[in-house]
C-alpha cells in the first residue's frame, strides 16, 4: 500500500508548483460554472500504477470531483483502454490535469517497464529490484510502481539497509572489518549485504557473515560460480547496468534478485491522454 | 541563471529522503576521518547541465568538501571526460553521492535529449520548446536543462503564461468568446496563446487576436499552410508528439518554435558514474 | 479568481501568528458552548473584496461555522450596509475575529482606493495596474484586490515578466544590449517592458522592439509626445508616484496603463467592525 | 531587540513570493559579474526602523554585499539623508531590492506615524500602545517598528494578554463573572485587562480586581472621571479611532495608555529610494 | 483549552516520524479490510490527560475511525478502568497505535505527577506551577497536561513573561537596574519577576516594584520570613529542586506558588495498554 | 553518528517554541554587549550522551560563541564534571540555555539508564536494546542515546522492520499466514520478527522462517525452553516491561536481546546545570 499522507505532500508541491498565484488561463476564460466529464485514456500497452495517486490529485484540487475506475494497480490495460473518468467542474480538472498526468505518466511508464523485465525473468527464481537511482522527490512513488509491475524494493534509503559498497570497503580496509564494524552497531532489523567484483571477494564476504551478496558487474559464468559457491548460504542480487537484452541470462544464473537502475532513472512516461467533454 | 535558493530547497528534500535518521553504512563502516577524491566520468557523449547543482549537493552536506571543474553548463562532454572532482571527507562524499547523481545525470540527459533535437533543426528558423511536462517538483532543474541544451522554455507553469486550448475553447463557446475573456482579465505582461487543430480555427486565432497560435498535431502540409496564412502576425508554435524522426520537417514548414514533451517526460538519466579513491 | 490554496497558507500563518499556543481570554471566559451571530458591518462607504477570504478564516478555525452574505467581491458597499454574517459557536468567532478583519480590511481598503483612480480616468483609455510594491507575503491578496476595485495586473513577481529598469540598462550598456539579451533567452510567453525617462530612450526602446515602454516619472507634456511618437507599436505604460491628484491629467495623454505604487504599499485599512449577539 | 530568526522566516518568504523560478530580466540583462553601489535614500522626513531587516534581505540573498549606514533605528532622518549604502553584485543587489524596501518603507512608514503619535502627547504621562490590527504575518516588524518610534507594545496575541472585551463579558454574564473564570486558569505571569464602555463597568472592573481597565470609546470627559474614580488601582488605557487630531486630548484626561490601531493597519510607507551606479 | 491546530502539527509530526515511507508489517500482514475494536485500558491508577490528542491522532490517520469515551481530562481512572474504545478499520488502527499511546501516555502521566503534588499541598494557599523544563517540541501538551492534574502554567517561552534571574541581575548591575530597564520596554500586559536567593534580594526586589517574587532554592524558615517580609505587596513564587517529599513544607510557608521541573521533565509515562480484536 | 540534518530541525523547532517573538527579559535586561563564560556541570554521576546536540544549539543561535569539551559521548561523568563550557556573547547564552539544557539534560538521563541495564547483563550474551516509545518528534535522539549508553537500535519506525505482533497474527488468521504475506512484499534488505507469548506460538514462528522471534512477556523458565528450542536458528529478543531488577534474570536464559521501552518513555532528566559569568 501506498502512504498516501506522503503522496499528498508530494502532490500539494507539485499543485503549487505548476498554478502559484492561479491558473491565469482557466480562471480568466472559463465562468466557474462549467461542469463536464474527463476520460483518461490509455494511448499504448501500459500497465497501471498510481489509480490513487491520479484520483488524490482531483480530490485535493477539489473535493467535489467524482472520479470512477474499473481498474487496479498492477492491471494490464492495452492501448484504447479508459482507465479513469472524472467528473465536475471543468475548472478544477482543467487546472489539475496536468499534474494528474505527470503523476500517472511517470508512474504507468516504471511498472510496464518493470513488467517487462519480470516476464524476461519469468520460470527462473529470480526477482527483479529496484535501485536508489529514483527521481528526487518521487522516490516513495517510484518504489512503488516497481512494485505494481511485479518487481521487489531493495531498500529505501540510506537508513533502512547495509549496503557495503566498494568504497566503504576501501576506506575500512577490507571487507571482513568493514562487516565487523556495522555488524557491533547496526539497527537489529536490518541486514547486511556486501557488494563484490570477484570469486575472492565472494569469499570474503561469505567469511565475514553477510545476508547478502551483491555480484556488481561481474559475467555471467562468473556469476554462475558465485552462485555455485554461495550455495544458500547467503541472499545474491545481480547488479551493473542490467537491460532487457541481458536480464534473461543472469536469471538463469540462478541469483535471487536482480537489480536494474533503469527501471527508475530512465523510464519513459506512459502515453495518457485526458479528453474532456462539457455538460450542456 | 538557475535560482539556487529553489534548487537548495529541492536538494535538501532529496537529502532529506535518502539520509533520514542517518546513513547507516558510511556513519558504521567508516570513522569518519577517512578522506579522498571522488571523480565524476562521463561514459557516454553527453550535453552537461547542472554543475551548480552537483556541487551544491555535495556543499550542503558538507561545507568543507572542495569542488573542481573546467566545464560550464551547455558543454559537450565526450565519453570518458572527466566531469568534476570532489574532494575531502568520504564519508561526506559517500552520502551525498547517490542525491547528486540522481540529480546530475537527469539534468544532463535532459540536455543532452535537447541539443539533438536542436542540432536537427539546425538551419531553420525554428527554435525547440519545452512544456509543462516536466517531473513534478523538479520543474526548474528540467527547464534549466533544456535551456542549456539550446533550447527555449514556453511558459514555467499555470501563472504565466495564457494557453487557450481545446478545452478552455470549448468551454468558453469558441474561440474569440474565449480570447475576449482572457484579454480583459490577464495580467499586463503575459502573452496570449491559442492552440488551433486546423486552418479554420487558425482564421479564428487570427481574428481574435491571438499573440501566439499553436499548430496542434496538425499534418505538416497544413502546418505549412498555416505558417503562410499567419504569415508573421502572430508567432508560431508546433506541437503534438514531436519526436527525433520528426523535427525537421516540421521545422521547414516555417514555424517559429516546436514544442516537445519528450524532453522532460522521458529522457534518459545520461550515464556518470563516481570513482572515489582514498588518501592514504 | 483567488488561488484558496494559496490563500489558505496565509490564513493558516495568520491564526498561527495570533494565536499560538492559545486564546487564553477566550477559552477562559467563555465555557465553549456558547453560540451566537456575528455581523460584519460597513462603517464608510467602500469596495468590497476578499470575501471568500473573510469566510475561510472562520471556516479554517470552526467547520461549523455558518456565513452568510448578499455581496459580491467589487460590489460597493455604503457606510451601514451588512456585509456578512457569521454564526456558531461564540470561541471560534472570537478566536478568528481579528485575523478576518485584518484580512478583509486590508483588502477592501485597496480595493476601495483602487476605484477611486479607476473612477478618475473613466472616459480614457487608460487601465490602471498595480505594482509590486505590495505587502510581503500579501502579494496575492493585494492584487487580487487590485482586480476587484476595478484595475488590472502588471506582472506577479521577478519570474513572470520582463522589465528592463533604468539600472539594467546601465548594467547592459544601453536599451538595444539589454533588450537584444534578454529577448534571447526569455521564456516565449512573457513580454518584454522598458522603463525609459525621456523621448530619446523612446526611440531607443521602440527601435529595440520593446512589446511595452514605461514612460517613468516623465512630465505630463512629454508623455504625451512619447504616446504620440510610439503610436500604437508598443504598448505606453506611465509610472512614477501618481497620485488621485495627478491620475487624470496622465490618462489623457492617451497611455494605455497607469501603475500606482500607493495602491497597495499605502493603502489605509477600511474601517469594518464586526459585532457578535450571543443566542439566548 | 528584533528576534532576527523569525525575522528570516518573512524575509525568505517575500525573497520566493517575487522570485520563484528566478528573476528572469536581471538574469538575463546581466551577465552575473557587474558589481556597484547602492544608495537608499531618504525622500520625505522620516523615523528609521528596520536598518537590520533591510541588510538582512540583501545579506540573506547574496552574502557576499557590503553593507553600511551610520543611524540606528529611532533616529530621525531628515528627506535627504543617506539612510544606508550596500555594495557589490548588482544582480544581487536588484533582485533583492524590492523586498528589502518594502519592507524597510514599511517599518520606517509605521515608526514615523508612531512618532507623530508620541510627539503629540509630550509632557503628559500617555505612552502610546499598538494594537493586534497588524498585517498579518509580518505582526514582529510592525509591533518593533512601534517600538522604534517611540511607543510601546500592548500584548503579542491571544496568547499572551488576558483582554476581557465586551464579547466576553457578554458571553460570560457579566464583568466579575468573566474576571473570576480567567484568573483561575490563566498563566501566572499575564495580566487581566478589562474592556469598558462607562463608568458603571469601571466600578464593576474595579471591584473584580482588574489589573488594566480599558476606556472603549468613552467621551474625554468620561474618561477624566473613569481616571478619577480609578485612582491609580488599576492602570488606565484609552482606545477606539484615535487620531493624531484626538490624541492629546485624550493624554490630557491622565490615561497611562493611549492604543492606536492607525499605527499598524494603515500607516503609509515612508518614501526611500534606491538608487544604483555600476562600477566602471 | 488545548489550542487544536497547535497540536495536529505535533501529531502530524509524530506519524510522520513514525510511518514514513510506510508501515510495511500492517501494510503487508493485512489485506486492509479488516475491521476491530481496540480498548485503552489503564493499567495503573492515574490522572487523565489528553483524551482530545488521543483520538485526533486516530483521526488524523483515518477519519472514518470512531471513538468513544466517558472520561475527561482531570478525572481519576483506577487501575483497571477503559479510558476509551476505537473502532474501524484494523490497519489504521495498528499503523496509529504507538504515537496515539506515546502521546497519551506521557500526558497521563504528567498529570498523575501534578496531581501527587496538588494533593500533598492540600489546604495551603500554594498552588503548584511548571516551568520551561518541558519537552522541545511538547511543550503545549506539558503545560495541558499540568493544568489537567490542578497545577497552573508560569510562562509559556522566552516571549509572555519577564523573568529576572540572577544572570540578567549580573549582567544588568543590581536587581533595581534590571528591573528598571524592562519595565520601560515590556510588553503591557507581562508582569515581572525577580529571582532572589536571600532576603537582602527580597529588598531589593520589592524596591523596585517586581509583580512577583521568586525565592530560588531557600530554606524553609528563610522563605517563611520573605513571605512575611513581603506580606502581599507582590505574589511569592518557590522554587529549586522542589520534590513530593519537600513540597508541603515548602507550602506551609505561605508562598502563593510552587514551581517544580520535575512535572515534565522526568514524568513517567502512565502504564496504558491498547488491545485489539478483530471483527468476524 | 547523529544525523546532524535532522537533528538542526530538532534544535530550530525547540529554539521557536521558546522564544517565538522574542527573550523580552535578555532583550531589554542586557545591553547586548556583554560577554561571559558558562559552565555546564554534572550534578549527579551521569553517562555523556548529546555533545554535539548541545553545542549546536549555541550554535544555531549565534555563530560566534565557543564552545570547548573534553569528553565524549559515551563517557561516564561523575558528580561535579564540568561537561562543557561556553563562551561568548551572554544574551545569546542566556537566550539559548534553556533550549539546550531540556535536550542536554534528555540525552544524558537516557544515556544513563540505558548504561545501568547494560551494566547489569555484563557478562552474558544479552545486548540491550530500545523501541518505539519515544518521545514524540525526538526519536532520533533518543536512539542515539540509547546507543551512547552502551545499548542497540531496534527498528527505526515502521518503515525498517517487519514486526508481526500479535495483532497482525490475529488479523491475518495465525503465524504461518502473516510471515508468508509479508517474506513475498517486504523490502529485500528488512528482517522479518515474530512476537510470541508462548512455546506453541515459538514453533509456529521457527516453521515460518522468521528471522528473529520476541518472546513477549513470557516467564523467565519458559523465556529458557524457548532459547534452547530455537538453538540458533533465529535471532531471540526478550520484551515487556523489563526493569533493572528483572534484566539479568531475562539475560541469563540466554536470549541474544532484551527490549525495554522504559528507556526512553520513563528516562528522568539528568542533572545538569549551566552557571554563567559575567566577563568584567
Amino acid at each position: 500500500m501506498l502512504e498516501m499522507e506522503a503522496v499528498r505532500k508530494i502532490i500539494r508541491r507539485a499543485l503549487e508548483e505548476d498554478i502559484r498565484s492561479g491558473d491565469v488561463t482557466t480562471s480568466n476564460a472559463l465562468t466557474g460554472s462549467e461542469t463536464g466529464l474527463a476520460t483518461a485514456l490509455a494511448k499504448e500497452d501500459l500497465v497501471v500504477a498510481g489509480m490513487d495517486v491520479f484520483r488524490e490529485v482531483f480530490r485535493l484540487r477539489d473535493g467535489g470531483l467524482l472520479y470512477e475506475t474499473e481498474l487496479i494497480d498492477g492491471a494490464r490495460a492495452p492501448r484504447g483502454t479508459i482507465l479513469a473518468t472524472v467528473s465536475g467542474s471543468l475548472a478544477s480538472i482543467l487546472t489539475a490535469e496536468r499534474v494528474a498526468l505527470n503523476l500517472f505518466q511517470r508512474m504507468c511508464g516504471i511498472a510496464t517497464l518493470t513488467k517487462q523485465f519480470v516476464d524476461a525473468v519469468a520460470g527462473t527464481k529470480a526477482k527483479i529490484l529496484d535501485t536508489r537511482k529514483t527521481m528526487p522527490g518521487l522516490r516513495i512513488l517510484d518504489k512503488y510502481s516497481v512494485r505494481a509491475g511485479g518487481g521487489r524494493n531493495h531498500r529505501y534509503g540510506l537508513y533502512d539497509g547495509l549496503l557495503i559498497k566498494d568504497n566503504h570497503i576501501e576506506a575500512a580496509g577490507g571487507i571482513a572489518e568493514a562487516v565487523r564494524r556495522v555488524r557491533g552497531q547496526a539497527p537489529l532489523m536490518v541486514k547486511i549485504e556486501v557488494e563484490v567484483k570477484d570469486l575472492a571477494e565472494v569469499e570474503e564476504a561469505l567469511a565475514a557473515g553477510a545476508d547478502v551478496i551483491m555480484l556488481d558487474n561481474m559475467p555471467v559464468h562468473a556469476m554462475k560460480q558465485a552462485v555455485q559457491r554461495i550455495g544458500g548460504k547467503a541472499l545474491v542480487e545481480a547488479s551493473g547496468n542490467v537491460t532487457l537484452a541481458t536480464v534473461r541470462a543472469i536469471a538463469e544464473t540462478g541469483v535471487d534478485f536482480i537489480s536494474a537502475g533503469v527501471l527508475t532513472h530512465s523510464a519513459r512516461a506512459a502515453d495518457i491522454s485526458l479528453k474532456v467533454k462539457r455538460r450542456p
